[in-house]
């Protein structure tokens, strides 16, 4: 039963990294753990070349998302979306009670500063958006975003659900200097779901101290203090970190740049395969995603296609949301190689031609 | 540096559990891991003998804890606390912004029905407390007070932290009868932490209905929309749940009175011990946990002590908030046997004829 995943995530998690979960557990209190602790803390800014503050908690990448809302806005946030994801932000700050200014950008299209020229008003305390959006394949250019937020509204603070890119396409955390950077282990880390990251600035931990109900498990001041020791708030899921521990220094390895070619050179074999054989890649040109690759079927029967990846070894993803539809996605995320997608679309040729 | 834990938690983990993690990814919109949930869930509701609700999330007990007053309490909650964990609580109510009316019980001492006497009164929308206080070692009698909140006010939600005592001890589900019963998997169920399991009344999804500023990654309306169709609400931490799976046969295996009486057993060996050698057993008597033993120290000189304890390959945990000058605390849950306990017990008989 077991398939090798070319899905958006949780993706394919190599038996070499499954294997360097597998030792005795710590408990969360010791010296061991602090060492971990401090060497994951030290590779993630290594490794996405940044002086931001890295907290980690246990859970999906949502919780963060929630967590950051919940610190950084008193009152009032502009949500910008071009997809699924970028609506569930929008949702998450309205659930906590905010009022959450809403910025529609058309299915496929990049956010541009255009976008959001007049909206970020000085009552704005925050700005969200999605870097790369899982339903729609679209990398922004978030770094763009930012400095037109900033040359409206310069306090206005800024979170970036990195969920898909991080890891996976440069993202560019110095140039885009934003507040709040939110990713999990299940995506570009190629590791099972479990811990969620986020890089935090000293900013957002400032405007923390004067927002109520910021509530308990994601309260960055409490977490802050915490990981000044190397500790975490609550109990981490220190499985998973073994594993991320892991995971960085194969990213210390290969080096960031070799990783983002890989990715880019993935993208650029499905996006040829799309080309040939079907209605070509759905986002935009010029902002599409090297981690997912957002592919328009035209009459394809996908259900029946899939079962026969399905039963060859393979798996990939439906379409997302409000182009459920009319697309099909492929993951390349994390340890996925270049190899291994040749022969994904080697055998999604085979079944074309049967 | 490995070392066999006998600490409150995380705690010993055995080879074969690791070893049932270590399968390949699976997606959480996949029919594996409906089936996964599914089981997970049926095999909860049988050995805890309850037709509640079975919701899962990723993260530690917090995560839920936090939820549940969230999704239960609109103003004001009553805390019941004889220890760290119950002080925990109700800054969890208040950092979300409710109204904690707070009982204190002395350190030691069980929660009972005479301490709340009249304070359930008709504006307390919640009762919360801990079943097996980890800092003090009291397992007090939940169905006692659970009765003692339905005679004064019928309307009162309850909240019970079961996270040292549920799969350790019969924490009698069906006679408490409560609304939020709260757990995790690093504790009596001997696995990795990750993951909270909450058991849910429907009258806690029905006041939840009328509950606003829920959140998102907690709100029990959303995940029972997903769980009724074995999905989680957001991506749910895979490999943990295998490991969930694997526990829960094993529980079932051994029969969950024999897992109790292997407690029993386990805290009767500490508690002998303790007894001859330091000054007993820190808390009241009738009410001591058989899930952690907390011991009186005297003059022992703690560090020391353990040091030599941890340099045989054995670790065992300090004392707790207002009490760890005074204590020290042996945990005996999960796959820990008697035999384990024996051979720690014989180790630390060593080191004191040292």
């Amino acid at each position: 039963m077991s398939r090798t995943l070319f899905t958006v995530g949780p993706v394919y998690v190599a038996p070499d990294t499954l294997e360097s979960m597998n030792k005795p557990m710590i408990t969360h209190r010791s010296k061991e753990y602090k060492e971990l602790h401090a060497d994951i803390v030290e590779k993630i800014k290594k490794t996405l070349d940044t002086d931001m503050e890295v907290f980690l908690v246990a859970g999906s990448a949502t919780a963060f998302l929630e967590g950051v809302i919940r610190n950084g806005v008193r009152e009032k946030s502009l949500g910008i979306t071009n997809g699924s994801f970028g609506n569930r932000s929008i949702e998450i700050g309205e659930l906590n009670g905010k009022t959450v200014e809403k910025v529609q950008v058309e299915w496929g299209k990049a956010m541009k500063p255009a976008d959001i020229e007049g909206k970020v008003t000085k009552d704005i305390e925050m700005v969200h958006w999605v870097s790369n959006e899982s339903s729609t394949g679209v990398f922004s250019d978030s770094v763009a975003l930012a400095n037109a937020v900033r040359e409206q509204n310069p306090d206005a603070l800024m979170m970036v659900d990195a969920v898909t890119s991080a890891y996976a396409m440069d993202i560019k955390v110095k140039e885009m200097d934003v507040d709040a950077v939110v990713f999990g282990t299940q995506k570009a880390l190629a590791l099972p779901p479990g811990l969620a990251i986020l890089l935090c600035s000293e900013r957002l931990l400032e405007k923390a101290k004067t927002v109520p109900n910021r509530g308990f498990y994601t309260d960055l001041l409490k977490i802050k203090k915490q990981s000044d020791n190397n500790y975490a708030l609550t109990t981490p899921p220190v499985s998973i970190m073994y594993g991320l521990d892991y995971q960085l220094d194969k990213a210390l390895r290969e080096g960031m740049s070799a990783r983002y070619e890989r990715h880019q050179k993935m993208a650029d074999m499905v996006r040829a395969w799309a080309d040939k054989n079907m209605e070509g890649i759905f986002p935009e040109k010029g902002y599409q995603s090297n981690s997912i690759g957002v592919i328009n079927k035209g009459a394809l029967d996908f259900d029946a296609f899939h079962s026969k990846l399905k039963a060859r070894g393979y798996e990939i993803s439906n379409g997302y949301g409000d182009i459920k539809e009319k697309t099909f996605r492929i993951g390349h995320l994390g340890d996925t190689t270049p190899e291994m997608v040749a022969d994904l679309l080697s055998v999604m040729d085979e079944i074309m031609e049967e």
